[in-house]
């Protein structure tokens, strides 16, 4: 039977097995896509699979929560710095918008299918996920009280700004692609130049 | 047999059922929903429905291409008017967000399960939706000649911003709102703002 192969040696099986569970969920959504699939991908059989993980459910909850995770540590970071609040939000987009190009498909099924987590993941998932827009909407009343940002509703500007990123998306499948970094400058001078007060 | 209702009189049978299928095709997915959900929804039996309509797809074309030329006929009356780049930009966002509001499941459906239309409609509809883009890049891109825009990739741009109009998913679903006209406002003023050369 054929073990699971790594490129790197910094990565466990189990990474490649996530990975290539990433890939496997974005495409065919967490729902549609089988263990068999996934054993296909990984290149061993199914049964080898589960001397590595669980169910399928262990991978969705390793995927989502590695990618919440990064995001509080990130934000955890930020807060601390001695920064204006501008600073802080370019950064935090920034960060959001690196994820997207660099974990795509990671970030993808994190955003995506979290749906069909478990309790008490799902709920735990949830409480982080509301947790996490709520210090980020809270960056960005301080930067009103401040002057440094427009008079907005915050919560309202978090939604926009997060979804502009997915846009991310369309970049990806798209043939006439502008550099990684051109796309990352102009998302920031579009939001960044959208909430700075003048 | 029960008959199809309508509570306005201006609308069709058929208008009716097509507005019914929005939310359905927005619920279930295009490919999930079946003529016997559809109708269920209106209220009717499934042999009666093919008095009005010919088949599911027929349903999906007319979602498709009534938003679509929606879009069409507003930005050939925006392109015509004698007005700034900046302001032709912030008539079009304003529009795609009142679609996004007071059409939610239309124009959900027409930009997420068109990949399910059928040739040579496909081709069409894709066709009419790079134009479209296209359009609102030449827009930008003759904004940035006037120096009224930043210098910023006028297709990227697009994209961005069009992804953070779809945030409207989740203020539509979110239970502590602020009402539209805010949310109109607040998208406005970091879009446009975000672009604008000061």
């Amino acid at each position: 039977m054929a073990r699971i192969k790594t490129d790197d040696k910094n990565l466990s099986r189990k990474d490649v097995i996530v990975t290539k569970a990433a890939s496997l969920f974005r495409e065919k959504g967490f729902k549609a896509a089988s263990m068999r699939d996934l054993a296909e991908a990984v290149g061993v059989e199914a049964a080898s699979l589960y001397n590595h993980i669980k169910s399928k459910t262990e991978l969705l909850h390793d995927l989502c929560f590695n990618v919440a995770n990064r995001f509080m540590h990130k934000i955890d970071e930020i807060e601390a710095e001695p920064i204006s609040a501008i600073e802080k939000i370019e950064k935090l987009l920034r960060f959001h918008i690196t994820e997207m190009i660099e974990h795509y498909e990671e970030v993808y099924v994190s955003d995506r299918e979290w749906k069909h987590l478990e309790d008490p993941y799902l709920s735990n998932f949830q409480n982080q996920r509301r947790l996490y827009r709520k210090r980020f909407a809270a960056i960005i009343e301080a930067g009103i009280r401040q002057k440094e940002v427009k008079e907005i509703d915050a919560p309202t500007a978090v939604l926009i700004m997060l979804h502009a990123i997915t846009g991310i998306e369309s970049w990806h499948r798209s043939t006439q692609k502008i550099s990684a970094e051109a796309l990352e400058d102009n998302m920031i001078t579009i939001l960044v130049g959208g909430l700075t007060n003048r």
